[in-house]
């Protein structure tokens, strides 16, 4: 199958790449770099040493013989964009091409405006190009399970149906999202939905949870094909940064309370999941949306189970509880549906002492890297409440 | 009080201006007529023939010795409109600085990015600024009531509470939007809803309905005070549409089976519902919806009534079917909430066969004017589908 990956140079797009080519389809890339370009703009970077696009196609290449295809630049630029849809005429499209942090849409008007900009035009030319040249084609795009929020019902998966006064519809999931980056994927959604009902496109909306770990089957094979790991403010996820934390001796950052409840996956089972949509695509028209994630924890939970595993390999690990930057609830109801990947034969690999171990023993071998400075967050949801200071990570 | 007016030059932004200025409230605007560009690019034109803006200012001053100021620049540039805020410091914004054409949105890529870009980066450019200079300032936004679709259930005033598995929240009303133009509005709801939860702003979203009507007690009292009049395919609105095809002798263009349902209101209801969202501000924090129409109709129940108020004033008024250019339901089930702004005290212009032939006979004035190639719909929502031609303007 002819597959073109969207962000195809970021942490779950570059092992998604692979893994399609280990498969013998024949893989394409756009990526614009613009991750790099934001870790150049702070002054941080990935924990792994990643090579360069080039550099990962050539090892890639030297250690499977497969072939990837790479074009430079932004889906933001729609002739770009078009040109490449009408050169690959792909099959399936994997769609990682946005700016995915939340903080980082809440840091300015700048970022926030680049943001939404970058998410939903970007969506919204391939779109367009997905409709003039390859109308058949399956977008497999990944939206987040912070689309939702926390309503105080159960998530179901894309699509609630309403029984009110007497009448019944099904119609889209409410979603009261979180930050300015969960709003633009909000938006992407509908207009995906649009494209599907009114130019009989078809999408899987892949409403992904939050990602941990570090190596995939592909990643593993060669130190040159490792994916970046973030673990700063801006781009790193909740879980990756405990285990930095827990490795480099600094507290675990929980904000808040801690009670604060998602959804998560480990990245070998984002794979899977993008795999399992490719291979059972969505019908002619239609919008399917599955919620992608294989086990629900408290941000308090985690970082309990961190700090067990850390101790257990003789770190230190404190965990302490920080002021919320972000404007959320911190304690709530929050029960999300996911089964509709399991039904496609989803095999979950769960978040166990032992997979943490390994995560934190990778972690230890580029433990030289960590840019201490880049941990603890400076943006705040509203800046004009009063928050009280960060403690300083010399403390911990 | 301060109100600032965004696209103050436009159909309804003219003449709200003028209105709040005739209360004594010291009024701004903001316009960068793109209207008046849109129309340049087609070669189209406004029936009526309106002055610049500063002659429209000129006159107002003349006429009734208040003064309204303009700031001519697009709220899509951030810069430009922090500045504006900041000198201006409005208690209250009202908002029209949108591309409000759903033909315009699904004309071609281009048009489509150019209306998501323009309302959902200008708006939220907005909410920033307000955080930044205004945070109590009131937004009074115009939305759509297309934004909702046509649900198989009533249609509630921007929240529904739903019950679901034994548990209950009241969420954001599910939407599904006809048009890119409409998605764009969507986009605008979700984000101002975050703001007023988040930063605590205060907002009125106005649903509105299909406006009609080329007069109010403003605009009559002076020529050079007149607001536009647009009939042809990309800004006219069905009936206003409809009232000039009757003058020129055009059959009325009805869309399919012209079962499709909307709630429609007269120019003059517009204003006194932003008049009194604005006197009756929304708390702060608060993100408050109203539908904003007095009437539902179907298309062909428009025709009907303008078929028989054109035959009473002696034209020679033909309905005809035409291909439906979109992609939505010719025939399905409407009912919308519409009881707030009644609540607070809207007193509707009904559309009747007096007021039908008063608007007939004021277009009779200009009817010179009229650009008949303008009227037919050449954009496709689904350009892939195969539509039979539409017949040609002279065989009407």
């Amino acid at each position: 199958m002819r597959i073109l990956i969207l962000g195809g140079d970021g942490y779950l797009g570059w092992p998604t790449a692979m893994r399609f080519s280990a498969r013998g389809h024949e893989v394409s890339i756009v990526d614009n770099f613009s991750r790099r370009r934001w870790h150049l703009e702070h002054s941080t970077d990935s924990l792994t040493p990643i090579r360069s696009l080039q550099e990962r196609v050539d090892a890639w290449r030297e250690v499977s013989g497969h072939e990837i295809k790479t074009y430079v630049g932004s889906i933001e630029d729609g002739e770009f964009l078009d040109s490449v849809i009408a050169e690959v005429l792909p099959e399936a499209v994997v769609h990682y091409g946005e700016q995915p942090s939340a903080p980082y849409s809440m840091k300015s008007r700048k970022t926030a405006v680049e943001t939404q900009y970058t998410n939903v035009i970007g969506t919204l030319n391939l779109l367009f190009a997905m409709r003039d040249h390859v109308p058949d084609c399956h977008l497999v795009k990944l939206g987040t399970m912070g689309e939702y929020g926390t309503p105080n019902i159960d998530i179901e998966e894309g699509f609630i149906e309403i029984e009110h006064k007497g009448r019944k519809d099904t119609l889209p999931f409410p979603k009261v999202p979180g930050s300015l980056y969960h709003l633009s994927k909000v938006h992407d959604s509908h207009n995906i939905h649009f494209a599907c009902r009114t130019w009989g496109l078809r999408a899987t909306d892949l409403n992904q949870g939050v990602v941990y770990g570090i190596e995939t089957e592909e990643t593993a094979q060669d130190e040159r094909l490792v994916t970046r790991f973030d673990y700063d403010q801006y781009f790193g996820t909740v879980l990756n940064r405990f285990c930095v934390q827990a490795v480099i001796g600094h507290p675990l950052t929980v904000y808040g309370e801690g009670g604060q409840t998602r959804g998560f996956l480990n990245i070998r089972d984002t794979l899977q999941c993008v795999e399992l949509a490719v291979n059972n695509p969505a019908d002619l028209g239609e919008f399917r949306v599955f919620n992608q994630f294989t086990e629900q924890f408290s941000v308090r939970e985690l970082a309990e189970l961190v700090q067990r595993a850390g101790t257990e390999l003789g770190y230190d690990v404190e965990v302490r509880h920080f002021p919320n930057p972000r404007v959320e609830a911190e304690s709530h109801y929050y029960n999300a549906a996911n089964t509709k990947l399991r039904d496609l034969g989803l095999k979950p690999h769960y978040l166990g002492d032992e997979l943490l171990r390994s995560i934190l023993k990778t972690i230890e071998r580029y433990k030289d890297r960590v840019i201490e400075r880049a941990i603890l967050p400076t943006t705040k949801w509203n800046p004009g409440e009063l928050v009280a200071e960060m403690p300083a990570a010399s403390e911990g």
